[in-house]
């Protein structure tokens, strides 16, 4: 059985790294300038979040493999990113339905995880937490913008709801690596995540004039690495091909 | 300066790799059933057909690499194939128009190359032109089908052909190493093979109710390696993965 806190920080980074090179794909490709720099920036984010748990997690790992190391040199298997985040970007709103279910996740989960009984867990959730907190302020408002905007962005938001909805119960489903950072007082809760982020996205999507799915069906299996969707495997490929490539290339 | 019977060697089984994987990329796609079965044999006789090229290739070139290592282990500026064929499948249409036109140069070039004096280049020569007869029978008869069929099917084979016109000047195109070949014997004159096309090209348009664009500009620098599409990349990240991630694995 792998080491839980490395596992835990894996999904950490993971979840970061990937979301963040999807959303680096719409750089340049944005509908307006503003959210074209926007998008990008917070891809920086996620990707500079990524260099913190990733490179605490080769630490803790000590094996000498650094945050670059399991980045680009993993195959899909050893990913441990929730499904949600290597769904494909779809058109604007999927992308920021996409971000503001991820954010609403994740700007809970790095306030429980400031706390920490872990001090580097703390330490990084405090510097990510104040980036986070303005991703959702950011996406929040973008999803009510477009929800309760017109007929056709309503519609579009309504379909990216339908559909991803089923991707966001994987975030709050707690396996035995869950339960033993929680346990150990590293990471909070997940049914209390649960909780305020039901508060805060039911709040979001009824300003928005969105209905949430009935069903609670989740799909699972990305962030105990069980099975990915096709997607993430066409993602590395692209990711990851300059340090196949060209091994240990440097600039 | 490079061996010119190398470069000429890389550009014939660069071709049909790139064609290959191109069109292999409808496997499970294609419209119907029997599309589907006719594209994936397509794809795998130009597979075929790279290993012959390629092969000799590296025999020529002397320094140990295999046909696999030339295929999968050169980065894009390393590719001699023409821009054509690494343009993207676009819709069915655009892909059989972009098949006919390879496969009306195609047989022209093999039916020449089939009385080389390099009698290596003769034998694959000979193997492979028996295929592309098959090829180049099944895209003329599909352009003319689509072509001269609905409103719809017109317009979109009008499409395909306005856009990948620009793209067949360059199969013609005679620089130092298509020269030295005609000069040596081993490869026909590229000025013959254009009349050929021409005839070809012109009687099968002419059915399909198609009208060819009068401009003769011609994108150039696929075969010269001076200058690929920005598809080329993305393609070899796809098809070079596995052994950019596993080096020498075998099966």
């Amino acid at each position: 059985m792998p080491e839980p806190l490395f596992e835990f920080l894996c999904r950490m980074g993971d979840n970061t790294l990937v979301l963040g090179q999807r959303v680096s794909e719409w750089c340049g490709h944005a509908p307006v300038l503003e959210e074209d720099i926007a998008l990008a920036n917070t891809a920086l984010d996620l990707i500079g979040q990524t260099q913190m748990w990733l490179g605490l997690a080769g630490e803790v790992e000590g094996k000498g493999r650094s945050a670059d190391d399991l980045a680009m040199l993993r195959d899909v298997w050893d990913f441990r990113n929730v499904l949600l985040v290597e769904q494909p970007n779809g058109d604007f709103g999927q992308t920021l339905m996409r971000q503001f279910l991820f954010d609403a996740w994740h700007l809970a989960m790095l306030t429980g995880l400031k706390d920490s009984a872990n001090p580097r867990v703390a330490e990084i959730a405090a510097k990510a937490v104040k980036e986070v907190a303005y991703h959702v302020e950011r996406s929040s408002g973008t999803v009510i913008g477009l929800g309760d905007g017109t007929s056709e962005s309503h519609a579009r938001m309504q379909a990216a709801l339908d559909l991803l909805w089923p991707y966001a119960g994987e975030m709050f489903v707690a396996d035995t690596v869950d339960t033993a950072m929680a346990e150990a007082g590293i990471s909070p809760d997940l049914a209390d995540l649960r909780t305020a982020f039901d508060v805060h996205v039911q709040r979001v999507l009824g300003e928005a004039t969105l209905t949430v799915p009935e069903s609670d069906f989740a799909h699972k299996g990305g962030k105990t690495g069980f099975r990915h969707s096709e997607h993430l495997g066409h993602m590395l490929t692209q990711m990851q091909w300059l340090q196949r490539a060209y091994p240990g290339a440097t600039w």
